[in-house]
């Protein structure tokens, strides 16, 4: 039995391409005493790994040339040389894009008694939507009345972001690619508005959109949204920055021109990472299963079969190709 | 007796001229019941004073075409319909560039027993050195070992940011314009480093003033010096955003590249405006005076005489050509 696993084979010049990584078969790893064997069942595709690919600097070590690309990750236990995990354990983790990895309990998050399907722990009930809560939470919070606006909002993370804001009272405008995307963040998400940013008007469909101005904008691409946004803030706006999605493929960064805004609005913006605040983790959780359990949650995978169309199914995630969550199933 | 007045004649374009103010002389404010008159003895000229006579909205209504320039003032009471202020009392404001105005005490704030001359209490015992106090404690807080870089360091804020971030154990790199400013600053006011923006290595130089990277940035000019700070900030870096006077003069905003750093480094950026924080005034002001009183903070003072040459001072300021807190004396 061999293990399968996809590797940086080099860094990417501008946009992704499947010539980037590099699908080996490998020995099983052996596993040391007190850890376990997992055999993954599901990975998470997420726009984070773009940046991992290149060689700058970033919150995160980058991805070497030729390792294992990184990843979130559920699947079973197999095999176990520790008393914290039995085989048969389901267990979520960061490890990566392969078929069976070694790790510690420590570093795996078991899940005792699932309420959803396997592949939402990548999602709604995963780092995704942990991070829409987070970083409402965190850099809000939202007030009842108030207008908020998430971009890539039929994304993991802008989808469930924009569907807490709304359970807090808000008023949810999203932005979103194409027609389809659009149609869904309203008609299955509930937002109140959703914009099409490949249509011409971005900057009159926001400000018809949002006629009492933004109070909370949920950040997930930067570039010319963030500097069309900045032109509707309220005063005393909050921007969480969660990702930057529209600049992770550019050689050349945006020029933002709007940073008046900033002060004028005595605004409060924070970048942030869900893995600098896991002590949030547990009251999370308890928010997005409850919600999702009383139907008030709603969320969409796209899921690719098989770890050899990995690569692909990123490219496609990166290029905003499909709705909702990106996942593989690992067969 | 004569009111004297200065009023805004025109909106500047670009620079600010003299042409665009007007000395008019009017009849004394005739006093309401509850009203004192006010002889001010000196006028302050401030950044934030351009912001206001462009017709682009802000976070303070702009002076309207033919009205007082707004400004921050000392003087003294010289007749009374109150029971709570009495004559000789010595009262700052925001009296404007005039040399009487008819105000209620509870717009004024009495100043008992100054323990400084009384321009002192339009600077580093003012609004500016409040600024600086209320920015860092709200935005930073800086902890000792901490690098902070504080632009436009030899004005009227930066100094007393820069000082208070020495007294807190920090770092401190300033950002000036000009040798003279430079030596200022690492001279007279102990910050560690002062780097000069006119010079063509600023890049460089700040690369090497910050050898442990920037924790605190505490921007008075947005711009270019932003841009280049962004690039050296640590992970967790804050950013209090105070002014951004490089950017009142100019008809197109600077095109900010490296707003990347803002989620990489999970950088906690807040716009403000002291006036937003009035509560904190009483521990600011505490503060200010022990350490002035004990010798720990310094202030320089550039002192235009007559209001006839505010607006002359009011431009040299602007163009960065004096040293220090830019005030009046309203003979």
């Amino acid at each position: 039995m061999l293990n399968r696993q996809v590797l940086l084979a080099r860094r990417p010049q501008g946009w992704v391409t499947q010539a980037d990584f590099r699908l080996v078969e490998t020995p099983l790893p052996e596993l040391a005493e007190g850890q376990v064997l997992v055999r993954n069942r599901y990975l998470s595709l997420d726009p984070y790994m773009r940046m991992r690919m290149n060689d700058t600097p970033s919150y995160a070590p980058k991805v070497e040339l030729g390792q294992l690309m990184v990843g979130g990750t559920v699947g079973e236990v197999i095999d176990t040389r520790s008393a914290a995990l039995k085989n048969g354990d389901i267990v979520s983790g960061l490890l990566g894009w392969q078929l069976y990895a070694a790790e510690r309990p420590e570093r795996l998050r078991r899940i005792d008694t699932p309420i959803a399907p396997l592949s939402a722990y990548l999602g709604v009930l995963g780092m995704p939507g942990v991070t829409a809560w987070v970083g409402l939470e965190l850099v809000g919070p939202p007030k009842a009345g108030e207008t908020v606006v998430v971009s890539a909002a039929s994304g993991a993370v802008g989808s469930v972001a924009g569907q807490i804001a709304r359970i807090r009272g808000c008023r949810v405008v999203g932005i979103a690619g194409g027609s389809e995307k659009c149609r869904h963040v309203t008609a299955d998400l509930g937002f109140d508005a959703c914009l099409d940013y490949k249509a011409d008007n971005l900057a009159d469909a926001l400000a018809a959109a949002c006629p009492d101005g933004i109070d909370v904008y949920f950040d997930n691409v930067g570039g010319r949204i963030f500097d069309l946004v900045l032109e509707r803030l309220n005063p005393f706006a909050r921007i969480c920055v969660c990702g930057q999605v529209s600049q992770y493929n550019e050689t050349e960064p945006y020029a933002t021109r709007n940073l008046r805004s900033l002060l004028v609005n005595r605004v409060k913006l924070q970048g942030f990472i869900v893995s600098d605040h896991m002590a949030l983790w547990p009251p999370a959780m308890r928010d997005l299963s409850a919600w999702l359990s009383a139907g008030k949650l709603h969320y969409r995978e796209t899921v690719a079969h098989g770890l050899d169309h990995a690569p692909e199914a990123f490219i496609n995630m990166l290029r905003g190709d499909k709705l909702g969550k990106q996942v593989v199933k690992l067969d």
